[in-house]
């Protein structure tokens, strides 16, 4: 291996490991990130940017892409690397239980090129216990390798799409071994790229940190959906209330259709199933109930859109109502579990007259999902998710 | 009236009471405080203060006690005075509904000297909607005045026992009327002895936020629980974890035996129980579910008692367990919905050798409580309910 030669390698190109990428780049690493796709790989070598929402991410690939930051398809591209960060996704199935299809494919394909004293972190957001559990074991499968021939730690991705590069920045983040030795060598590469970096006892504990982070979110944004929902029945401005009740000891969170995305919807399960698995139902009362005011949400919002219709001076099912944006996020073009595409869905599956127009999609997308597109202005019943607001352009309001 | 007598008078000078009274009365404004125990009557108006615990309220009570702050047990001692600001307790019952009955008789007593043009304000928390409900026609009723006749207001007290005068000084307070007229009237007299006063839109929305606070807590507190009881079982280190999850963004609260005292564990059977009465059931789910989880803490406390003594050298029924405080909080001497209580009494009735030692409490007062007191060093197992850890004084543990 040649003075030259990459020493870092990232393992998933993703929202999360690009921007990792560049920011081990940037410190003056040399990195190697692998990919399968391979579009993704050359527009990175190219120094072009594939996500344009990312703030401060052009820049990054313009200056690294191709040269300090090299994009692969092929992990045998990486064999010379000594430090290997796997940010690859983890879903849930249909269950609710974790996929990790994915990951352990990558790990297999990492265990191929994995040597003795090398070192492994891995990044994505899975039920504590995973980094020495199943990935130990399958780096260990695939390499040939004793458990103590290379380290392994976990450092939790905590950035948030569009915001990455200050996250990575300023954040706080924390990093933790299998065993005390993997997590003093991780902390020790990781100081070389992130400032804010906190060593913590174990994997396991970084793990746990991340999932109960988003066990706080999902919990907060149902506590807030509740508190909403009793605001409308008692007469009361939720907004004007929460906005007086928050103060540095009260974060009552905002309403919202639900709760989508890759992340908070995810995480909750995490836990749930792990202690399904023990039989300790009892143990997560509170974030199963919390998932399932979140995903009832579309519920309530379809009885307040058939509200708003009783004032609409036309035969319910002639009625024109359109749901302005179906992704889970206001201006991110994505829909893992966008409760604002399964409201749509579920008009449209009660009979009614349901349209959508989304400003990040074209009439094409739309159609992709089974849905129709509409001019919002010719509807007569218009509801923003994102603002929880409802407009009528057509005028046959009462 | 002379221009020397007390302009406002402030019905109850208990832990909530007294403070805000002392707190006007030092802004240059006569108080007359009304309150039916004559010996804290006696003791205020001899400069001597009842409440030890509350920072500050000795100077005040010394300096102002029987001169500009004056306590009497009858209301028509205050039958001058042009404003009433009324903070006595409403309680829930057996079956978790409010207890009105001592604002009641509070208001009815008011009612018989409240005069054209006076200013009504509660400071009590209790359910939106009950200032300009029971409130407004308890005190027409009494008064014979029409609801137009004098001014109502609400302004929940947002005190923390120990703190309750820096809170008045510089925690932000809100203010709502029954009209926006009361709201603008109650909004000026306040200014004059509270600082960081916000005037909200109506007396509901001031009643909302302040049970919208302790729902969040109550929430929070159970969530911190749960993610507790998971920690426990995957052998994470709870505390460990929470200090690094919590960031500006992320606010995970402290576990405990439960929620006690006056407010938290009360406020969101408030809003359960008006959901119930109008059959919306489905709209608490999660703070119903909030308050069985830190209810049921207890149980999980009584669990991990019996599975230490599973390790102390002796059989179940002779280990000596102490618990180590009974009050609902640390270094406060209250009961109400104690969990340590009940987590005490809990052991005695499973037939286990139970005993108590609180730093506040007598052997006598231990015994009132239907417990045994002892000395915590000869016990086999000690359980502070506060920190939440074991010790062992008898060294009869494996």
């Amino acid at each position: 291996m040649s003075e030259d030669s990459a020493k870092i390698a990232v393992i998933g190109l993703g929202n999360a490991g690009l921007p990792l990428a560049a920011i081990v780049a940037d410190s003056g690493i040399k990195v190697m990130g692998v990919d399968i796709n391979e579009e993704r790989c050359r527009m990175i070598n190219q120094g072009e940017n594939p996500i344009p929402e990312e703030v401060g991410l052009e820049e990054l690939i313009k200056l690294h892409g191709g040269k300090r930051l090299v994009a692969t398809p092929r992990f045998e591209d990486a064999s010379g690397c000594k430090t290997f960060i796997v940010i690859v996704p983890v879903f849930v199935d249909a269950g609710n239980n974790p996929d990790f299809s994915i990951m352990q494919k990558a790990l297999h394909s990492l265990g191929k090129i994995l040597k003795k004293g090398d070192l492994v972190v891995l990044e994505t957001t899975f039920p504590p216990g995973t980094t020495e559990g199943m990935a130990a074991s399958r780096l260990c499968e695939a390499s040939g390798l004793l458990p103590s021939d290379f380290f392994l730690a976990y450092s939790p991705e905590r950035i948030m799409t569009g915001y990455s590069l200050s996250r990575l920045r300023e954040f706080p983040k924390v990093i933790g071994g299998r065993d005390d030795e993997s997590g003093i060598v991780a902390y020790q590469v990781y100081k070389n790229f992130i400032s804010n970096l906190h060593l913590v006892s174990s994997a396991r504990v970084a793990e746990m940190i991340k999932v109960m982070e988003g066990c706080y979110r999902d919990v907060n944004i149902a506590l807030a959906n509740e508190l909403f929902k009793i605001c409308q029945d008692l007469g009361v401005d939720f907004f004007e209330a929460r906005e007086k009740a928050n103060h540095q000891f009260c974060h009552i969170h905002l309403p919202s259709t639900g709760v989508g995305g890759h992340c908070i919807p995810v995480y909750p399960w995490f836990l749930i199933k792990e202690m399904d698995k023990r039989e300790n139902f009892s143990n997560c009362r509170l974030l199963r109930t919390s998932r399932e005011v979140n995903d009832e949400m579309i519920r309530y919002w379809a009885g307040r859109i058939l509200s708003e219709c009783m004032k609409i001076k036309k035969p319910l099912f002639s009625i024109k109502i359109c749901i302005k944006g179906i992704t889970f996020r206001a201006g991110v073009k994505e829909f893992y579990h966008s409760r604002n595409l399964a409201l749509a869905r579920l008009l449209m599956e009660k009979g009614l007259d349901a349209y959508v127009s989304d400003p990040l999609l074209s009439e094409h997308d739309v159609q992709k999902w089974g849905l129709r597109h509409i001019d919002p202005l010719t509807a007569d019943l218009l509801f923003d998710p994102f603002l929880l607001k409802f407009e009528y352009p057509q005028k046959t309001k009462d």
